[in-house]
């Protein structure tokens, strides 16, 4: 893996605050109480933001706020702070306007600077627009003092031509004539990115933009960046937000835009290894979590049904009725159970392959069994999973976080240990090293 | 957004008809007839095709057709005319056949000239292929007197170096040894895409190759050009073809290939916003129309039953059985229901936010609500969602295009006025100006 | 479509086996196994795997064993011989080590070498990275004095950064520094990938990586590589080793890893057009195969119902229930039925294209009609599809497959005769040259 250039390996979270508001007593109101949060609710990275979030004629008040909170709350601040100022690949008024607000902000007269781990470039276009923001960063640097790629950019993806700039990136960092390698976030923005490519949808909602994640991810891995989903708009639809992450996991794209201390608090523990494991059936198109009474899993879902008769069983479910004698039945519960693992089974596996691995085996079965019951019937199954050196190293991917999590965010500690226990905690932190 | 260099920002509709048609009195029979065509049965761009809808041995019969049809009603017909000529990328024969052609048609002096907008090549490959095709361009301009880049270059994707040279595209116009600034449409052609990338179906059916499609929208939308969708075969199912459009729309693609007038008429006026908006609810993978009775949206499907008990209620899906109270109740309908905004509806929303934004105020909350009826269950729900700038613009999309057809379609304007009236015609032209 | 460089211009089957095990009497035992290898149980292409599936400890051993077995069985064996070294992308050393044994297997004094087709570099990263590689086999061509670029070179596509090479390919192959030219197969490694974009699912199965699929596919599509599957770790499934070679072929990805013989029929077999035809009706997101009794196709799904009234049909769905009169039934059950032709019907229409080609028509109707039964409603069907020079070069791609097939694999015809008798198999081999 192309490694991380930077102290986080790993973001879960990237949370905006405006930064002035209008008609308010103290217009920094909204990021004074921001940079006040702590634990679960503050995000890896915080991201005052001085572009959308803010109205336009706020935006130099915005910054001069940004100055004010983060000289005095800077310190105590747990997660990075990445202020987004404004840019855009077709206004040159407004690329100068933004390196005018990060002249200011890291300046260290003015108090904040050292609390500042670099800016959020929104509405950037191809890679000589990346260009021209690294050039503004470089200069701040030489300016300033501060040591040449010391402020990280993060990178807001929206428009087609950014996301074409991805696959180019690699080319082009470590160039003599750039410091590309500050690069940070990838970050989608896909309210303007469905803009921008003139999408549309009957009800307004934003399309599911796949191919976009997929390829912000990529451009990640390939580049030793982090990929980062932008903004779920309906802060109500709590299901809907996790969901939604663990599509992104799934993709490799494990941080996510917040907009409230509760999203933040959701996108914290989502990529996070469950307390507790549990079994899952998926009939059709439909995934349950079956009900754990001890020994037994039950199924409590309507959509399949299972009748011992004197010969063997009738399995029932949406695409029709089959007849299975039990080793036929427990082959078809097989492929529709799948258990979700704990962090603690996590860390079993890992410490069981470890030391089978020092033994000079290369290739070990982890069985996984369990009772399940389908009203009456109980059936039992088990399944053997093969771990080798490569199911190990993809497996380390969450305690990696997890790891990451740990060392970066002491903040976080306590939580933790209420979630998952000081033991769990304990060898979940010393595992893989 | 990359501006779009040309007159025409938006294309619904692309419909080819054949040349020349072999035993039949009158060759040009096919483009004598679709040079008639008027209003909605009329396409954006009309394609006398003279590459796979023309028997081989008939093509330079078909060129001379083109001249001849288009010299007497080129004046008088609503949309742009594009021929297609013969192109291969591995064939330089057909490549110099193509070329012959585009000369002979484009030549002022067969009177055909001045009524044709540009050409489209099929069949290209990588980049240095459409760059072979500009040349010739440059060529037949300057051989006749024409402004170089005048006329407009389309090119259909149908292989993998294709698709591929789109994500290059962006790089290489702007140098001054082409003129690939001419580049109009990126047309997608998945029958002879299915069979340069080798891929097959059980049913022979085409794949559905969303990533193309994707990738297509955005070279579009990274230079300036305009994607368009390859056609439909199964003309008898008008539901599937409104289906493709609709999700080619999510990806930002507008446009699509119409094999016959009856396909025109429903790719000119899917993109449009509907006269009447409307609920929708989607219970599992399935969504269904409400029925508007007035103040009430009634669900008729069987998939959800609802029931009032003495304590809450018993909603029951295919996914199970819930008990809940009536706060529980309306969020689980608010993640299910949805509405379809009408083109009156996004015109009034987007001039509540002019207004809003006028007086100083960045975001605002529209609200949606409505009553909802299952059998004798009435339940209202209600929904806020929060507009801001981005929302605005992302919402200007077929506002946009409704314009763009409102000045360049002429011929249209009778039809548009009887489909909406025409007090929401001249609010829907003048909004967002 | 870009022509194939090599022999083979379709592999259906990429075998891996280890190649040296610890603590067994002959460490070479299961390559020497897979040597002995024949028919439908022999892979296209073998691959000794020196790599993931043997200990670190034990590859200059494997190295020595893949000499011996391939010296002494090679000859005869019916499938090419690629073995896979070892090679990383971020370690010299083992990129030496990848070397050192590839000059060491390809030494003629070996023995091995003649029976040699090339090799499998995995964990490769950006083209850089693959000239590297492609640089050694040259120098191994050399040193040998084997003709350069003779060694085929297939790599396993397991990083973002390797996925981005794949869309930069076309531009270096071709280069006098090169010899990209051997570019042979591009496999998918879906293991590594997934740790490489630090993709997690909750229950640990790996993401289905649609986007990296497509990429690798069209990767091949546009530098005449092969694209191949990664490992489907599931023996035990076969259904969903199946399911998973249908969604490839849909990208164009014709061959998949297998990991065991009785992997390597499915994935040989899978590939070829059914001896039977037959009919699937599809409700939902539900298709089921449709039972032939004869003259009549019987449903016996559940989720679809028939009735017939004095005046009509009532056709109950999970999407509702409609009252349909005949015609608008048939129209109904015309987009619900899909029939998969058998070889022998491919041929036939193929042949039929070629005969009305022959006589100067463009384009025929090509009828598919049968009699549905639901319960003890029958309704006839029957649908037109048109065949024009396109459809019959889509068509084409099983029908070469098959013939690519029967070129190189003479120990295959006998089963082949078995599966679909002499005289269609001899019309298969004959059509469309």
């Amino acid at each position: 893996m192309t490694e991380r250039r930077h102290q986080r390996k790993f973001v879960r979270t990237f949370f905006t605050s405006p930064t002035a508001l209008q008609g308010e007593d103290d217009s920094a109101k909204m990021i004074r109480r921001a940079a006040q949060l702590r634990g679960l609710e503050a995000p890896d990275v915080w991201v005052p933001d001085n572009e959308d979030a803010t109205a336009p004629s706020m935006r130099d008040e915005g910054a001069r706020n940004i100055i004010d909170v983060v000289a005095e709350g800077g310190a105590e601040f747990p997660g990075e702070i990445h202020p987004r100022v404004v840019w855009h690949r077709d206004s040159p008024a407004t690329r100068y306007q933004g390196f005018q607000h990060m002249l200011e902000i890291a300046d260290p007269d003015n108090g904040a600077s050292e609390h500042i781990d670099g800016f959020v470039i929104p509405e950037v276009g191809d890679i000589d627009d990346w260009k021209k923001a690294d050039e503004f960063f470089t200069i701040v640097e030489t300016e300033h003092g501060l040591e040449e790629g010391s402020l990280k950019m993060s990178v807001i993806i929206e428009s087609g031509e950014a996301e074409l700039a991805m696959g180019k990136l690699r080319d082009e960092m470590g160039k003599d004539t750039n410091n590309l390698e500050r690069l940070f976030l990838l970050v989608d923005g896909e309210v303007d990115y469905t803009k921008d490519m003139r999408a549309m949808t009957p009800t307004g909602k934003l399309p599911a933009w796949p191919e976009l994640r997929h390829n912000t991810s990529r451009g990640a891995s390939a580049t030793g960046c982090i990929a980062v989903d932008g903004p779920f708009d309906d802060i109500r639809d709590v299901d809907g937000y996790r969901e939604r992450m663990t599509e992104n996991h799934a993709k490799g794209m494990l941080g996510i835009w917040s907009l409230t201390p509760g999203q933040v608090v959701e996108a914290n523990t989502h990529p996070l290894p469950p307390k507790e494991g549990s079994w899952q059936l998926t009939v059709g198109d439909q995934t349950v979590t079956l009900t754990d009474e001890g020994d037994v899993q039950a199924y409590e879902g309507d959509r399949l049904s299972l009748e011992e008769t004197g010969d063997g069983y009738v399995l029932r479910t949406p695409g029709g009725e089959q007849h299975l004698d039990e080793d036929e039945l427990r082959e078809e519960l097989l492929d529709m159970a799948e258990y979700v693992p704990s962090m603690d089974d996590i860390v079993d596996s890992m410490e069981e392959f470890e030391a089978a691995r020092d033994a000079g085996t290369g290739a070990i079965a982890m069985e996984q069994a369990t009772t399940l019951r389908f009203g009456d019937v109980e059936v039992d199954i088990s399944n053997d999973r093969m771990w080798d050196e490569a199911t190990y190293q993809a497996a380390m991917t969450p305690i990696a976080l997890f790891q990451d999590v740990y060392e970066n965010r002491p903040d976080q500690h306590e939580e933790l240990a209420e979630m998952y226990g000081e033991s769990v905690v304990e060898r979940a932190t010393s595992v893989g090293k």
